[in-house]
């Protein structure tokens, strides 16, 4: 239990300075600053389109996106290497090192459900600044996007099981590891199996054994016994390295031996094999025993569709642990997300190309409830224009601090689960549904002709 | 150009300490230093099976393994922390502090053409340092495995081709950004987009401009001039903000007036439409007038199948930006691999749990090649046994330090490449071929079941 929350530790999510950002950033950056173009531009982030299949996103990682604003910064090595090389003059990369971003911040709240269209992120700074700081925004907001998303829908698909995140093996890299022990419970995992969550984020931590574990000793009786001694407040026994029934039964012959020692079996774990079945078979042979209390868990290959059928299927699985389909989000490890110049010293901008025009200027969403507060349909509007409904993008940083604290992640955990008990019923389910109704206010569909027809009076094209 | 390659700056692949691991190797160490299980194991990395449609893996990531090794330990902070939880003694932790890895390593090298059940890489350590390392070796060498397969088919797709990776915003965090960009060099990339892989790896990093510098402009033109004398040595115009073939009438028009600046246009890009058929418009307007010699780039939503796609139809395209479906290896994000206890104080060991059996010991693969050096088949069997052939397993650590340098980044990759040369025809293209030969040797159909009878008789199962 006792972990404690220590978000003084190193931040990985902040864990190089800002040369980590395209190279063309910087070239931009430099091109800007010669022409003098410093004036105000404002970006927003936003996803074109749903993954196939998929019925909503949940918006994740503006925390970790505002602890980058308000830090970045070139670390002195960088600066170095920049001067050190040929490819920027001295004075751009004097300028690089009082470099700071001083803009304001709008955001969708951490846990909100949102569609395509719709800003996740509004950025609003000197054109530079904006440009330079793309990349990371991108990177941070995208993946934690990406896995709020997926867990979101194992939450709906094993209501009222205990969903454990084991997926820093094989998620890329360390920082995609802790990132989504973070999203993941943000949408409504129980907590994770890697350690430093636990220190980072304050995220409930899990964890049992392996295989290797049982190999390595001489029988499994043994094995379990020795971690049940080693670790008796979390006696959670792994039964599939050879044979699980055979497993099972040693379980019953040890439970009342580790009682006299005050050590009681919690659970056990399946990892491989058809876990339905096992998990019956194991069920019926711990009840016979008069070990009903003893939870079954269960990992290998999960995901949401299994976890659906199991639940269908009332499978007797109380827990689940769940890697890979996880933390690479391996059905949709990516979305179409932009990052877009929307207004530029005051005038509002679109890109045009084929396939990938955006709505232009300052954005606003505005939603709609009915009957329960189910969600009924969103507004995509201009900022400024009312529309009557729930305004989801809100202020979050001004002169490049936060205006006021950001929900702790428990909060937004607790925004997550009520966002999606709003959902309506198709939507929650992993079936494909008819999509969400996002309607574009006639406000806006001027300000894209209004943008189009300046540009090309201005001879854009 | 002068980008300094400066290994000695910060390395994101070693971010935080020994504390990024799953919770429960800390359970399991603390129960086998109870047990007094210290004695020496075996532990291999390898992959079960390829993923849907592929033919063959290329092993990377050895490099940050092995720095990762030499340098793993717990920080002072993690310790404090660790420390102030009541879920470890106090002796526990004070062991912790002195953890450092002492034993072997045996390793493919990076570039090297692979398939199912071959080891990686085999460590070989007192049991409690192997299962602590465990968690953040498969996380490193999976990752990079991925992206330098994944990068290996784009490779082979678009000979004689540029391709630079693109993916960083879209990557599972910096890390993976970073380890793409090392990955995809390794495995033939020419370079990458990301600024710190010249830093830190030595990489070349390309960069040209983004639609939102267009758009910034009151018009394309002024943009494109803007551009070019910010940055004369590396002009390469994008052409698909608003209209494609404008934008190249524009540089037409542009690129004399640059010229008697001295300044010459390097490439165009597109980044949206039909690619195929707008660069075909464009080479024709740019040979028209004249300028045969600027290359047509091309980005945005590209693979390995659509690069083959245009390889086949002689598209006019120079090189290719490929970001999301490379460092999020969009198809297959995940391998199905394993780091398994082979042998423990001297007695081979394996796992049976259903679908999940793995070969025990210690494991040599021998290659055999055939006409033209073209690879024929492997065998799999102990290491030990004399097969003839190339063996492919070598010693890389002993006693906790690398035993001589590890081959360069340029090394690997020349490695890499003369594999990719050795690799049958089949295996080459993208699409599914019959799976290449690798044999299992008696010797070790001998050694799985000898481990299975000795469990047998130890009552194991």
């Amino acid at each position: 239990m006792a972990f404690s929350h220590d978000p003084s530790g190193p931040q990985p999510a902040f864990g190089t300075g800002l040369l980590l950002t395209d190279l063309y950033q910087l070239n931009m950056l430099q091109a800007y600053l010669e022409a003098g173009m410093t004036e105000t531009a404002v970006f927003e982030f936003f996803v074109r389109k749903l993954p196939p299949g998929r019925n909503f996103l949940m918006a994740a990682g503006l925390e970790t996106v505002v602890d980058f604003l308000e830090r970045a910064a070139f670390t002195a090595a960088e600066l170095e290497w920049l001067r050190e090389s040929d490819r920027f003059s001295k004075a751009f990369v004097d300028h690089l090192e009082g470099f700071r971003f001083t803009g304001e911040l709008h955001a969708l709240r951490e846990g909100t459900i949102c569609f395509p269209d719709e800003p996740l992120l509004r950025l609003t700074a000197p054109l530079p600044e904006a440009q330079l700081l793309e990349t990371r925004i991108i990177n941070l907001l995208h993946f934690q996007t990406v896995i709020a998303s997926k867990a979101a829908r194992m939450v709906l698909a094993a209501p009222g099981k205990t969903l454990v995140d084991f997926g820093l093996r094989r998620a890329h890299g360390a920082e995609a590891g802790l990132l989504a022990a973070r999203a993941s419970y943000l949408a409504g995992f129980s907590g994770s199996a890697t350690t430093p969550a636990a220190r980072l984020y304050g995220i409930p931590v899990y964890g049992t054994m392996a295989h290797s574990f049982i190999q390595a000793h001489d029988d499994e009786e043994a094995a379990f016994e020795s971690f049940a001694r080693a670790r008796p407040e979390a006696v959670v026994l792994l039964l599939d390295t050879y044979d699980t029934l055979a497993a099972a039964r040693t379980v019953i012959r040890l439970a009342p031996r580790l009682a006299q020692r005050g050590i009681s079996v919690r659970g056990v774990r399946l990892d491989s094999g058809d876990l339905a079945e096992e998990a019956r078979a194991v069920r019926r042979l711990l009840d016979r025993a008069g070990l009903g209390r003893i939870q079954i868990f269960a990992s290998g290959g999960l995901d949401e569709t299994l976890l659906a059928r199991y639940q269908a299927e009332a499978v007797p699985i109380d827990g689940y642990g769940i890697g890979t389909s996880l933390t690479t989000a391996s059905d949709a490890p990516a979305l179409d997300c932009a990052y877009k110049l929307q207004a530029y010293a005051g005038q509002p901008k679109r890109k045009v190309s084929t396939g990938k025009a955006t709505w232009p200027g300052r954005k606003q969403v505005f939603r709609h409830y009915g009957r329960d507060a189910v969600m009924a349909g969103d507004i995509l509007t201009c900022d400024g224009d009312r529309q009557g409904g729930e305004a989801l993008v809100s202020p979050v940083m001004r002169a490049g601090t936060r205006i006021a604290p950001l929900p702790g992640l428990e909060e937004a955990r607790a925004h997550a689960a009520a966002e999606l008990r709003r959902l309506p019923p198709a939507l929650r389910s992993l079936a494909p549904a008819p999509a969400y109704p996002v309607e574009v206010s006639p406000a806006l569909r001027r300000l894209a002709e209004e943008a189009d027809r300046a540009r090309r009076e201005a001879g854009g094209a």
